[in-house]
């Protein structure tokens, strides 16, 4: 399978100054009129799982392509093309996050014409990631339940910076100690502006309103 | 009950050769006959839990103390208090690993003297903890089950530089898809030497076993 996978190994970025390179992409993005979705979380935390979900969920809504960043391995860019999402593998060669030079090197390759919305998940990492501007129009945390109800009080980077958190596993619930109040409150004093949308992506609890979340800011910023 | 802990601002480090300065710091830990075991994993993984657990097992057979490193919050540090474990935080200012010379600085905080074992308890993360020497004598990783099975496959490094590989959460084993086998297979391939052991940090399953582990290792180092 690994075959059919494009593996783009992404290079340092030899702008010194990310934040304006972030902006510069972003122009470009509103120009062709791409949604970059920036997506980030611990590892294991469901990110493809859940991106699996919503591409069954947006058919017909939105199209939507995937870019896969990894230190190695490519079995999530295979996962996608097997569900026939158009996806790239992106490594980083050891690197712990991606900046906008790097997501830029893989946007090109993947390609931006005729593309709506590209989500770009990042390494699975609650710290490094937060703290370099991808370029993306928004950005996405996932927490999963197993993890615990403290995770906010803990990588505060990482919810100041992020639009919108989804908790995921929620068919777990019962089996963890999550008090749902406790991590909304944590979540809120990072950032008193964050969305909170809980989800299942296993069994697609809640999927249909974070698409509805998706297609609401990807409207707005392709407009 | 914040008060109450003592919280270390470790400083970003002076030494351009980590390597060596973790090799000093390993001399003198050799020397004054301590076992520093360096502890990583992805957040969430069940690190604070394990060490409560390994605390209680541990009662009797070697004296434990826990440096706990976050980049915010005290909640790990004041849970060991609490259950009786000599503690410090470890604030990192915002950076993502620990190096030989902030674990230093932890060290001469915490004490050395008359010290048997003492935990780091690195920031959560697959990535760049496994990047620097921080002088430990044995590093030890947990993967816990709901992280999925593939996680040796996307964080080499880590499974490389650990000794000890131990799966925390085996109670929740029958709610999620991870095969044993498959994920013993891709660690291996990552580091043939790597001793792995299962756990459940929440109903005590395997604590022994673990802490019969660090006994063994302990003896040896500071026989």
């Amino acid at each position: 399978m690994e075959k059919d996978v494009r593996v783009i190994e992404v290079k340092r970025s030899i702008f010194e100054n990310n934040d304006q390179d972030a902006a510069r992409l972003r122009a470009e993005l509103k120009e062709k009129k791409v949604f970059l979705l920036n997506l980030m979380s611990s590892p294991g935390a469901g990110k493809t799982t859940t991106l699996l979900a919503l591409a069954r969920a947006l058919k017909g809504r939105l199209k939507m392509g995937v870019m896969e960043a990894d230190i190695d391995s490519a079995v999530d860019a295979e996962k996608m093309l097997e569900a026939g999402v158009k996806a790239i593998q992106i490594h980083t060669g050891g690197m712990c996050h991606l900046d906008a030079d790097m997501t830029r090197q893989g946007l090109y390759e993947f390609g931006m014409d005729g593309a709506e919305l590209i989500v770009l998940e990042n390494v699975g990492n609650l710290v490094c990631p937060a703290e370099f501007d991808t370029g993306a129009v928004r950005n996405m945390t996932i927490l999963s339940v197993p993890e615990g109800d403290d995770k906010p009080l803990k990588y505060p980077l990482m919810y100041e910076k992020c639009d919108l958190l989804v908790v995921n596993k929620t068919d777990v619930m019962p089996y963890f100690d999550f008090d749902r109040q406790r991590m909304e409150q944590y979540a809120r004093q990072r950032n008193p502006k964050i969305d909170i949308l809980y989800i299942s992506a296993k069994n697609g609890e809640g999927i249909d309103a974070l698409a509805d979340w998706i297609v609401a800011k990807a409207n707005e910023w392709r407009a």
